[in-house]
């Protein structure tokens, strides 16, 4: 009756690799451009802000690169994360779809975020790096990259956007609990920080604004670097780690997914759970249908130009090209911070222009609805930006039960709900909206795309 | 240099039994009695609150009672919980002590508490019950119950005592979103609310006055049972599975305590990992030195009286021989709410004159500050409550050192502190003090203790 479907993998098969579908793409993603002279970038070009380790996995097409033995002792703290058949929820759904899904709530920082801010940290350390400096939005990267600073002795400066420094101070307790400062952004330690500040003295901030402030910082002491939470090749490797386990956890169940889908801002959530298996399908396996799911109030994949554009709003970064918005949109303030983001990874982007993924977007209430439901049948509350999952899931199942057709879905739970218990709150007194962007921005952000000549 | 060390046990080790101390205890605990006859209970006073098959459970002296297969099916969505051998701590120490903790913070409420919710909504389910009233202090219980409410269909209603559920939206937040209702206690919804509010109608609240609520709610409807977080034989029972679990992750790291350490309040937790390995002592294993931490500013065990008292302040429930400060006693508002109760679990009490355990008791400060270093060290946030287990196991490791000799620590962190991090930051900002209890209060709670004739 209330049966609990659980699929458990023995911790030697924590996978000793992380998988890089760029060895198993049919087309090299377009290489990303020095800001300055809009030639290829090269490995010196990224020197001051990664280890060289970093660097070397953002540009590797291997398929395959080892996970170093303190990462994998550290990832087995939490790992390998569940995998549940959801059977619950399939009934009151009154679907013949197979609905499974992992859970990397069980982090320490609640998150899959641990995934890539373990390594970052252990390669950083390796380095020699004393201080890294980073950026978060809702909180969830700047807290995982805390709670790896601590493990390895490292000072992590976090820049938090401003509206959710001051929304979520908890999240903010959390990295400060764990040893890291936290800055509202934009802020006055830095000249990007400080010019935004000239303009308009309470400017809410915005992830690209805290990325300007964090490299910023990086790139003046040679004791201290740089880590972004998403967006960059090696960070999507790093969590491939989800969907490896998926895989052997799925052959353990028999079974084997029609469906994936994740939800994405920058995209590394998305990647960690559906390039594994698009690399088997990529090597003659099962064809998967991966459907990426962001929200339509940011919506980069579905209404973003696939151009090349910065990362951050004072255009220190390097070009890259991806689904973007303009790197000075900003979106409302909807709760999924985390999915806030004007541009989409790279590799992500690369792989919807090749066909192999489809996306689509969801308004917030509709996901609120999807994760309440969640939480009453499999008793796992979701983080904001993880409903957009549960969401498009659901969606699919009642699609199977129209059409009579049994499919296997599979979407990652990325995170749990307990430091979003506001939105929750305001989402049963009836106080959330759906939110939309401006169309006029969006059109300036579009029209202010950097004009790379030749590509 | 990182090293995590995880004992993982096998889903099929997962206990099929939970274990009953009373039946290796040299001497028999005294009955609980009847409020007005003060004879000694039957099953029949209990069965408007409780299921016969719970009521069996609070009475039985069998050693072993199975875990029903639904219960163990919906034990597996988290449990068996890992072990860890803290060794960053250790290191951070410079301790030849071997600090082992289980962690039960990975259950979807956070805490330990489901451990005893599910099999609650499990037995209730059985008995026809549509609805469940209880009572909650910092929330941890209350959601708990709700997280099993919807898994089993049963309508769950929390009374919260009014100064949390205005303190910690959060939780209340989580309950209603696993579709329970939170009512602030004291309430105009029960005579034993309208009384103290006719008094005074700010009271802040104690869960002595929501037990009386959640009771009298409960005694109103056929359909509509009792249930308890702590403090009851058959909580504590249910609470076992954790030590069970530990002794076999222990004898996989090929090692046994010395010494446990457990954080109490109610006891249930403190009981969940120190009574197996009491029984195995008592059975003639090895002496383990077991020892009870609890709160100075609610210290029952240590300033308490042993003597009947009533488990809450409108004196509707049965009387039980316990250390209590008295039904009447209002331990001021320290962060560790679950800790916040004027008596201790009679089994506890008992064990506790029979020798068998110490206890001591720690200020928050103390507490909070071991909290941080464990969360330094070992990447887990604690919830106050579990500080405490935290504090006494440090103490412990430090003697160790003084001592020059390694003895193995094994302490129970028995909750996540992700809904407490106000506390947290008010601990960071030096807003937290020592709080004490009032000498005057307590005296006269102490006199007003019941008498009973004859024991």
């Amino acid at each position: 009756m209330n049966d609990t479907v659980k699929f458990v993998l023995d911790e030697e098969r924590l996978p000793k690799y992380w998988y890089n579908v760029v060895a198993d793409l049919p087309a090299p993603p377009p290489p990303a451009l020095h800001p300055a002279t809009h030639q290829p970038l090269g490995p010196d070009d990224l020197a001051a802000l990664f280890p060289l380790s970093l660097i070397e996995q953002e540009m590797s097409a291997e398929r395959e690169i080892e996970i170093p033995g303190p990462v994998r002792d550290l990832y087995r703290q939490w790992r390998p994360s569940p995998l549940y058949r959801a059977r619950r929820l399939e009934r009151e759904l009154d679907t013949p779809a197979r609905i499974n899904f992992k859970y990397e709530g069980v982090s320490p920082a609640g998150s899959h975020k641990p995934n890539t801010a373990i390594p970052q940290a252990f390669y950083n350390k390796e380095a020699g790096i004393r201080r890294i400096a980073t950026e978060t939005g809702a909180g969830q990267w700047g807290s995982s990259l805390a709670f790896a600073g601590a493990l390895f002795g490292i000072d992590v400066e976090v820049f938090m956007v401003r509206v959710s420094y001051q929304q979520k101070p908890y999240r903010r307790a959390l990295m400060e609990t764990w040893g890291a400062t936290c800055t509202p952004s934009p802020s006055e330690r830095t000249a990007a920080g400080r010019a935004i500040l000239a303009q308009r003295p309470n400017h809410p901030g915005s992830l690209g604004i805290a990325i300007s402030e964090a490299v910023e910082i990086a790139v003046q002491r040679a004791d201290t670097h740089y880590a972004l939470g998403s967006v960059l090749n090696h960070v999507l490797l790093h969590q491939t780690v989800v969907g490896l386990e998926a895989i052997a956890q799925l052959e353990l169940a028999d079974d084997y997914p029609d469906i994936i889908v994740g939800c994405t801002g920058g995209g590394s959530n998305f990647a960690g759970i559906a390039f594994p298996f698009l690399g088997q399908q990529l090597r003659g396996g099962r064809t998967v249908r991966i459907i990426a799911v962001e929200p339509s109030a940011c919506p980069t994949l579905t209404r973003g130009q696939y151009a090349y554009d910065y990362g951050d709003t004072a255009q220190l970064t390097p070009l890259t090209k991806m689904h973007t918005l303009g790197s000075t949109f900003t979106p409302p303030g909807f709760h999924a911070g985390g999915l806030r983001y004007h541009g989409m990874a790279p590799l992500v982007s690369h792989v919807q222009e090749l066909g192999l993924i489809e996306s689509r977007n969801y308004h917030q209430l509709a996901c609120f609805e999807a994760g309440v439901l969640l939480a009453r049948t499999e008793g796992i509350l979701p983080a904001p930006e993880a409903n957009h999952a549960v969401r498009g899931a659901i969606d699919e199942a009642l699609r199977c039960k129209e059409e009579g057709v049994s499919r296997a879905i599979l979407f990652n739970l990325c995170g749990h709900g307990h430091f979003d218990m506001q939105a929750y709150m305001d989402y049963f007194a009836g106080k959330l909206t759906d939110q939309t962007y401006d169309e006029g921005e969006l059109a300036m952000a579009l029209a202010g795309l950097p004009s790379v000549p030749g590509v």
